[in-house]
């Protein structure tokens, strides 16, 4: 079973009425760029669109698997400071199967390397981390 | 006729009826800051209001014209990933000329510039385009 | 006295009915760090712990007074673009009594060393600080 | 006559003896990120490949001629305060026929946008503009 | 067999004779942030000795393993564009038994995250990879 | 008696026979920004002239002494990670009286909240804040 689909549905196709509470930040954050994506590859810049192709190949697994790139994305949006990078790569640690033990360790590579300029940016990582993982205690999505 | 005033009136004297949702976040962008200036302004420190100054002058035509100038300012907002600026630089390229290519292969050197750590201020700078471009559809301002 | 005391008391204390208004930025910028920072530290991770002490220890008084630290860190903060950590050290500064001309010269270093990208951080700086005033000026805390 | 060819000519196929000692920082500015590219292409790691063509296609003439785009990755080179991307792009906008008054204006827009962090790049931005307008003095090089 | 043990030899007991030509680079990379970081603890600043002591035990093995963690700080060290910090690093991933595929598969994560600006970055953290992988041809070190 | 002129004298004035091995760095960190700031203003660009005028001012004593500036200015070049600001501070900061212990407190702040990857300028800061404490104790000049 594909490690992406489970939480993939979650966000999608899940009931309003359930976990929208728990979900608005997290689903907010999935919307926009959605929408904006598909908008910003209807203007016919070649360059953009190949841009786009190449950060969505960078992720696929190849010598290194899709958990550890998925650790380096976001070690590396932490410490650049990117709030929607962060929310996008907590998502997909997440899905990829990243620990809570090892998700801190990731957060403390950052922390250490980048200051404590990255302390509001750890908190929010570990607010969308909780999120997740509420979703997946309710138990309804056992790809997970 | 100067190329600075139609949007400028339309962001100012607009009936709030007619645009208030399209123009919502352009509004809000524009109000608090010049609101904000006027108060760092009436402090006495020299230093700040002297910048201030150099930054207005920066802008002005020169050797290089003010529309290529404003694409330096957009582009360097982006790869410095300053969400205000950003805004701030779309509404003066869209004053200036700029055309929907032209704005996207600036954008486009900022990404490969900045990389995928941009996209979120990229989504941003093209939602704020269109509401520039919905404006200046609804035919009301011929002078742009 | 503590002049870290009042200012603290002022954010936790104060009825909400008498200055919700002026303070909602300002507290809820406090509330959500306050709880985010209590669930990451109750995550077993040695290294981010340390590291909060760390930050906590950098501020105390040594050979630099708390003033002067203050303000270093605001400076800090306002060239690396960090909303949460400029709004933090803005009342820190306001706590250890910098003077609101004092304040202005700190800004204007930030604005000459990090040019103006920095200025929609200045405006977030000084509305705190205008927060901060008008709670002094009420005159219900005798301490500070 | 292509206007990228004499200076290309000029860095490359120079009799040492006349010019070592004006082109010494440039020469070996061009040597080096020569030789690395090559080898990093030469690894099999499709996405670096892809990403290096993407760079490359970005600065080509399309809505926007290539001197803009000269001055684009320029700005974006300095505020990003990048020592050898700033070498390449100065040398372009010389090569693109970017003017004296007009380079200095695109390095003060980088100054204003930057602040004062970025004036060692401004040095060596002038310093290298200074190498070029030497070599085009001597007037060996009529395609320029 | 300590994996860390067989290059940190390498690079501190090799006799100059046979290798000074290739190491010269990394051999002075190594001696001065020695001396230097020696210097510092000397000075009696608890925080930054505490820090140093934090930095160190970041990168031991804990949920994550070392060689994960040598990747993490590589990336984070290429799109913050720190050359000393990635040469550090590279010199730890060839230690931790990083292959050539996984290195550019981290170095493209960080091209793609943080632009064409970290290019001169990859090309240094190449050459260092190079300088590496030469030692470990002459195969004096088994352990490697 | 002016505490800027000491160290400028012996930077400037010194015989070469007695510190060149110590000075070396110092010096041509010295002489080239000069000699491009010297070429940087007399080039007709009015924005860069008064943004010079701008840096100097913002140093000089105001609401805040010179000291404080120093050092508000050498964290400020430390987060940001400029290597020739940073010597250009810490020189200062020597020259308005900073202590060792008030020094190593202003890169603590540096270090905590920029993070590791200021490690390699908190290194080189310490380099030159010794180069200088060694000129202060060869004793020839008493204004110090």
């Amino acid at each position: 079973m594909n490690s992406q689909r489970p939480l993939d549905r979650l966000f999608c196709f899940e009931t309003k009425d359930s976990c929208v509470g728990i979900l608005s930040g997290v689903e907010e954050f999935r919307r926009y760029p959605e929408r904006m994506n598909k908008r910003i590859l209807s203007s016919n810049n070649l360059g953009i669109k190949r841009f786009f192709a190449l950060d969505t190949r960078a992720y696929e697994k190849g010598a290194l698997d899709t958990k550890t790139k998925g650790m380096l994305d976001l070690v590396a949006s932490m410490v650049l400071r990117c709030s929607d990078c962060i929310a996008y790569h907590v998502i997909r640690c997440v899905q990829e199967g990243v620990t809570d033990e090892e998700f801190f360790e990731a957060l403390n590579v950052a922390l250490v390397v980048g200051g404590s300029i990255t302390i509001p940016h750890i908190r929010r990582a570990v607010e969308i981390l909780d999120q997740c993982r509420d979703l997946q205690k309710k138990n309804k999505h056992p790809g997970l």
